[in-house]
């Protein structure tokens, strides 16, 4: 049977970062530099944080959100080894859970929904992987944590990090071949 | 640390039997009995299966079912020893994802969106207790499996069965006075 790799997607299938510079420029006309949002939360970086979260409640945000580079390959290579399951913590937003289920069906329409997960903490989520960008979720993960690099997570040191799908895909080759 | 029962919603928090009877008598004018409904797959009980199946897109179908009887004093109760999350299969039905969590604050707004998992398989759902109607999911659970009785799961014998909501409370008493 497969090894199972959990997929968390905002900030790593999902170009959410990239997303909220752009809405902030469209509604402020203010272009916020990634170099001002390393090491803290994503909202303290933009002037207005109330806006920034109000985004995450706004129709359209994540159903229009642009896609991570190299994710789409990374993810067909990756289901040749193991299963996937893609795992949000998508709950504290409910007018995100059809969006998001729309905007997987349109980017990996290969994907069953019956391997699809929305929760609250990811706690009680039991894969031989995750790969998310929050320590939160992975600090308490039941399989091996990796860090995908975000902004706001660039100073955390405690677990294995991945900068981009190219850096996944080398780790999950090294972890085929020890398999 | 308190121990984790998840707990499902449609035929154990949701009374979605009665809900389908219900609407299939307000659409055909044909009150199904629950004596057809036993052993059988929900809707080959009904002359219109398709009808039924399409209940299950329809915008207000998961929304306005009713609850179980017992359910909202039996959860208050366990919530004092055990650690409660909602766990439901919904990811089939993407527009009933908001209707659910909608449902959820109506009916149980002291559960928490962090205790609230909205899944395709459970198979990825690590917890100590599941309360479930379907054997597809408690048969590859990973803590302890508890067959909640609704028609179609009757001549199924190979888990605890309760019955209803007091009949669960009197398994949990057990449970706590074991731990």
């Amino acid at each position: 049977m497969k090894k199972i790799i959990a997929v968390d997607m905002d900030n790593v299938l999902v170009d959410i970062e990239t997303q909220m510079i752009d809405w902030y420029e469209r509604d402020f006309g203010i272009r916020i530099d990634r170099s001002q949002m390393l090491g803290i939360p994503e909202s303290d970086a933009f002037p207005n944080k109330q806006a920034v979260r109000d985004f995450c409640f706004t129709p359209g945000f994540f159903r229009t959100a642009p896609m991570m580079p190299g994710a789409l390959d990374a993810i067909k290579t990756l289901m040749l080894d193991f299963e996937i399951y893609i795992v949000s913590a998508a709950m504290e937003f409910p007018q995100s859970l059809f969006e998001k289920t729309e905007w997987l069906k349109e980017y990996f329409p290969f994907i069953s929904w019956k391997n699809i997960v929305f929760c609250g903490d990811k706690s009680i989520i039991d894969t031989h992987y995750l790969i998310d960008d929050h320590c939160k979720n992975l600090d308490f993960c039941k399989g091996k944590p990796i860090l995908f690099t975000a902004s706001h997570n660039v100073h955390h040191t405690h677990h294995i990090r991945v900068n981009d799908w190219a850096e996944v895909l080398d780790l999950f080759k090294k972890e085929v071949n020890s398999l």
